[in-house]
């Protein structure tokens, strides 16, 4: 049976920003799992009620239901063990908790404010008062303060990259010559970025715009 | 025939505060390799010339002479390959250059203004208006300057620890559960903190402050 991948979406079905998902969707096309997607709605608590959680992604697998998208990436990574690792070994797998903080807490952190007005504006109607409600509350602000400010934080966002920077300056991908988790973390951020803002918040030339194009190229089809 | 580390030394031939030396003693400690140490000080140039750059960590190795620490981290890696490895496998190797980053761009660029003062006051006599010259340049003011406006920067810098501290909260090491390189280049900028300053710039109870000390007994005797 394929496996079912319940993923955040925009008004528009085909619109996929959850970066979260984003990282469960490049992990399967890694290990050329097949897989099907269920476009999922803030709104819709009901519909993943099953799986005793209230948010996506959520991986559907014969009898198994499991969410949190580091908990899904770990169990694909143990239960295909057949399938081209994304971790490599015992080492890199404990390093790569390391990216995941400073995915969510550098990278992420300094891409949301910039991005959540954009993304409010991508959602489905009936998602908007839950999403407002829920982020203004998370951010003490008003969306549309909170875009007003994008501007001011883009010079110390692309400062937060040095290292990415420095590192995909000297090699193709953080994992070495071929991608691996660490970068699928930074690039689901990329992604959400992309699909669910448009902007570019990278300067032309800029190191880390080359490796994202690297990205592309290794996970097209994903 | 044994090992020889020119290291940085202070007014005190026994104290120790290069991050960058540090690095290298703890990777020899982790390989159990046997080394003398040779103190050195900034103005003493004219002793490492023959090893083509100015600057320690300089390892002499038989008639191999190795500079620059990640080099030299590198070397030993390669040239001992029956000793405990620092890296773990390929991929891990790649992700290290992160780190490197990280350490450098991040937890290093915080650490150095708030101890810059305390170590000038460490440092031999001849070394003084060297280093007062050298570092002032970088930072474009004086020391005591630089001094003045540590206490402001220190929340930022713990603040700056967040990837490092959700990491070792989970895991007694970066590296998971024995320390590797990660581990050491981060220690390394601990280390340069103790023994250039004997500051604490981490509050009580911050889980980075137990991983260090995790990294003082695991190292013991580096």
């Amino acid at each position: 049976m394929t496996m079912k991948l319940y993923e955040l979406a925009g008004a528009d079905a085909s619109c996929r920003f959850s970066q979260h998902c984003w990282r469960v969707r490049l992990v399967l096309h890694h290990k050329g799992l097949a897989w099907e997607s269920v476009p999922w709605r803030f709104t819709e608590k009901d519909a993943i009620a099953f799986a005793g959680t209230q948010k996506v992604p959520v991986l559907v697998d014969g009898d198994q239901v499991v969410h949190d998208s580091w908990t899904i990436v770990q169990y694909l990574e143990d239960t295909y063990p057949d399938t081209p690792s994304v971790f490599g070994d015992r080492v890199a797998r404990a390093e790569a908790a390391f990216f995941r903080h400073w995915t969510e807490r550098v990278v992420q952190a300094g891409m949301a404010p910039m991005i959540i007005h954009p993304i409010y504006e991508r959602l489905h109607e009936k998602d908007k008062s839950y999403f407002r409600e829920t982020r203004e509350k998370r951010f003490g602000r008003s969306l549309e303060e909170v875009a007003r400010e994008s501007e001011d934080r883009l010079p110390a966002f692309r400062e937060s990259l040095a290292p990415l920077r420095a590192t995909v300056e000297q090699q193709s991908f953080v994992a070495g010559e071929t991608p691996m988790i660490p970068d699928y973390l930074l690039y689901a951020a990329f992604l959400w970025v992309r699909h669910g803002s448009g902007m570019e918040l990278l300067e032309e030339g800029d190191p880390v715009a080359a490796w994202r194009q690297r990205m592309d190229e290794a996970t097209r089809g994903a």
